[in-house]
């Protein structure tokens, strides 16, 4: 029997790293977001919430790192994928606890393997969705 | 006046035989499940993760399974028992605590009596649904 | 900088085997337990509840794992490290969501890493850690 | 009738130079640590977890935050405060949601005004104290 395996994670320096480069990029436009990333398991790793932006988006952003990491799929990959399956469709939106099915949440992987997720919210998200990956775009 | 009554309980001996089929016919697959099973109450009764798992399919596999045993019905059966009754279609996805309105949630049952539930999540619910039925076929 | 770092995990192989060591020596006792195993992030991987045990060892069982991985100390070990503390003691035992500071919840390491916890309730604390134990021998 | 005040604000800028001093002072020493900066209204403005640093960090730093900016006192300050106060003793550490009353935890005041709280924990709470006055540093 194995009882350890070995896995892949997320260094904190890399977490930051992400939020430090979509911190960057939101400074370019004229919305102000919350930045969140988490590990694989779905913990928070670091986090800023940018002067002016919502506080409802420390909720948001952290929930969508959270799907992100959850389920290894960008967030807004869920609605094209329960829009056509009724029972989908009715139910996850509402039923898994944390899951938000627009974009701006993207998976962080290693070699295959989910290590995290960062998330983010201010603005329409495909507005997120673009200020995320310039986050990821920094351990690319 | 009966003040007590005789019903049948599920045994942990048994909970723990429909985890074990349940994982052995998921490592015929190349996705990986959580597996809960609940008594009568919707109470934990014997629960794995595999490795690889998403962390969130801890979640709605045990609520996939309380759900299961909460009704007695297959939480696959309450998108069509739903979706013609415009009330219940409103309302019962997003407002009873811990449902689960897609497939994935099989009761189990004896002699008419709700004495449990198997809840998977890993897959698609349609593959969910398999990995269930192949642990319950462990003590039919 | 370093994006990835490699960590240990614990295998839901062993998590299940630890599970069963300690129902194998549970059933020599005349008591009834619920053993829990988690992950290094404190999320639940291996479970059960042996017939005759309370439901509320379900959530006792599941918290000792959870502090056990979570500051990677035994749950016995709380009592004496708070006792002359007097902030600690006034503070930690409520203010620590999940926190459990008495015994029966061991902490599962690998070459120095925390790679999760076994929690057990059932008996008297001192009887839960004999349990534990016997489960954790399993992958000695 | 004056409709609107002026009150002042932590910059998300001074938060993260607080989050990094923390940390920099951290990785002197042979301990990991989260760090967490919230704003007045207890709201999470800065976050890191150091690698290493075990999983309930995340919940007790913040919530020290949290404890801090919300009475405007140090968390460390609070069992002085009480211990002779048989009420508060026996009420405030249990029944104030999200309260910590051991070290960790300090206020970030400007000109009188208390304008957030910094939260730091994965050591004894007398060295927490320590890396959360580092922090502060940064913006002194």
């Amino acid at each position: 029997m194995n009882a350890v395996r070995t896995v892949p994670a997320l260094t904190n320096q890399a977490a930051r790293a992400i939020m430090e480069a979509a911190i960057a990029a939101a400074e370019q436009t004229d919305q102000r977001f919350s930045i969140a990333v988490v590990d694989a398991a779905g913990h928070l790793n670091a986090f800023a919430r940018m002067d002016g932006a919502p506080h409802i988006t420390i909720q948001v952003a952290t929930d969508k790192a959270y799907t992100a990491a959850g389920f290894g799929m960008s967030t807004e990959a869920w609605h094209d994928f329960i829009k056509n399956d009724a029972p989908l469709a009715m139910g996850a939106p509402a039923q898994i606890d944390r899951i938000v099915t627009f974009g701006g949440g993207i998976p962080i992987t290693s070699g295959g393997h989910i290590i995290g997720g960062v998330g983010v919210c201010g603005g329409h998200w495909s507005h997120d969705i673009k200020i995320a990956e310039a986050g990821l775009a920094a351990i690319a």
